[in-house]
């Protein structure tokens, strides 16, 4: 049996802003997979807001995607076709498959999913890589300690709102900070004590009066004027998780750096990056705790699924930097 | 008895640089010390970068100075009058007197000094604040770890020339960055593995080629493009160690803040802040260690020592800004 792939390839570079001269539309026959092989039928594709970066031929923590090669991305599937004594046909599996219908696998880097604990979409949402990043950042980079005020930013995103349900989960103070009245009324519906409309708040003032005594942990996902009003808002021994800054991911050159800065020594504070790849061989560890806390409802994992084929994927690309996602972002092919 | 003090005042906060109309300089008649209180003649002024940041109105980790108070600075001198039996007539002491001629003081903050170990001068530098800071700065905040890669900025400095001697110690490998050929010229006579000369190298291409595998402690005395430059050339889990920002003490707006901050993220790097007064009960422990490499040969604790009465203040204070100094300023009365 052959099956024919529709695949997102990248085309050119991009300057600022992905447009259609970015990608390439192809297909594939996948033949019948080789001993140790086998083949999954996607169904859910992860749109992240690293993609961006990964555009680029910088050097960073991936390689970027190649001219020619399918668009990299976190995929879920199920087995159709196998050679492969581990992945038999009807498995549902998650990994790197890419903006693909299709895709031939060696099994390497690919899990198999328990649809029992959660659908697709939410383990590639807050059972997946942006869970998991939640997760570490918040207990192993911030140290979080019970009781105290965190701060969120992109807090109705697919990390923040894990972070914020999290940190309250450990009886803390949690003040998001995110884009427009309907991502903040649905952060004070999950148990957000405070959410600050960036678009319509000086964000600065706003974190002064939600956390008068200062912040303990900022957990920061956007950068930018954001990160600098969470710095002149600290408490003394002050940690800042920096987890991403999509403010500023498709910019031509490099952006202003956070002018206040110099708070971390008024506060003794620290100011940390780290990635998630870091901790795969304890992601077991952070999928039993926010399975847990999805079981018994303390947890709400939230998607925003754009319908379409690997042919929305440009849009639903750009539409992750414009914010059209409350919770995680998922292609549903 | 009674002795006239002369002393420098704040006369009124400056914008930018300090200048004439900053300062005023008084007399105040001081009479027989009241019970539990003695009298200090003053021999050595510590003139510190820090001086600037004390002249502003903001909320920092010390109060501003009043106007129409002694300019705070720490110094040293001997009782001259005594009636504190702790203190008593002929003791050698340390202690932020102020830029005066004479103090009065209760004891609280003052400290003994051992002549016999080093002079005056180095117990305002190596064996003062600014040898604490490069001691509980490098090992606490930095973590440094024998054999590792330090970079050090304002390296010729107070603080920075003892970063790099106690890495030295420690079997690193030392980089310094300093102004000029004549100070980069000591550095390597104290035993930095290499000096670059800021004002006419590039920092960034000069770091890249002395540390071609990254940096494990940037020790940042100075802020501004050289931040920059270091968070470009990091090692994995590299720890930078946030000192001051003497590129900027004295700009009249907030100056931009590191572009290259992302480099945390992907170089799993941290960024922290500290200040030397949090360690204030352990500096038997810097002291011990510094004055014992100080008795072995093993560091050189050097100071730029100008001669004058307070008059000679001002100016000394604007010669640390253009780095008149190789080793610790002292203003000597």
């Amino acid at each position: 049996m052959s099956v024919t792939a529709r695949q997102v390839r990248l085309a050119s570079r991009p300057v600022g802003f992905p447009d259609e001269s970015t990608w390439e539309l192809t297909t594939e026959e996948l033949g019948a997979p080789e001993d140790g092989r086998f083949i999954v039928e996607i169904d859910h594709v992860s749109i992240d807001p690293a993609m961006r970066g990964w555009l680029s031929d910088v050097r960073s923590y991936v390689p970027p995607v190649k001219i020619g090669a399918v668009m990299r991305a976190a995929a879920t599937g199920t087995v159709i076709e196998s050679a492969h004594p581990d992945f038999p046909v009807g498995q549902r599996v998650r990994g790197t498959f890419g903006v693909t219908t299709h895709a031939v696998s060696d099994g390497r880097g690919v899990d198999v999913i328990d649809l029992d604990v959660a659908p697709p979409a939410t383990w590639l949402g807050a059972l997946g890589m942006p869970g998991m990043t939640a997760y570490f950042g918040l207990f192993d980079v911030g140290r979080l300690r019970d009781g105290e005020t965190v701060v969120v930013s992109g807090a109705a995103g697919a990390v923040g709102s894990v972070v914020g349900q999290l940190a309250k989960a450990h009886g803390c103070r949690v003040i998001g900070i995110a884009g427009g009245p309907d991502k903040c009324a649905w952060l004070e519906e999950i148990g957000f004590d405070v959410a600050i409309d960036y678009k319509s708040t000086n964000v600065l003032k706003a974190l002064r009066s939600a956390a008068p005594e200062g912040i303990d942990v900022y957990f920061d996902n956007v950068g930018g004027d954001i990160l600098d009003a969470a710095l002149a808002n600290l408490r003394m021994h002050a940690r800042v998780v920096l987890c991403g800054a999509i403010a500023s991911y498709n910019d031509e050159s490099l952006p202003p750096g956070p002018r206040r800065y110099m708070s971390l020594l008024v506060f003794r504070a620290s100011m940390t990056g780290f990635l998630v790849f870091d901790y795969e061989d304890r992601y077991a560890e952070g999928v039993a705790e926010i399975g847990r806390l999805i079981g018994s409802g303390d947890l709400v994992a939230r998607e925003t699924i754009v319908e379409g084929g690997v042919e929305a994927f440009p849009e639903a690309l750009l539409g992750i930097y414009r914010g059209i996602n409350t919770g995680k972002l998922v292609l549903a092919l």
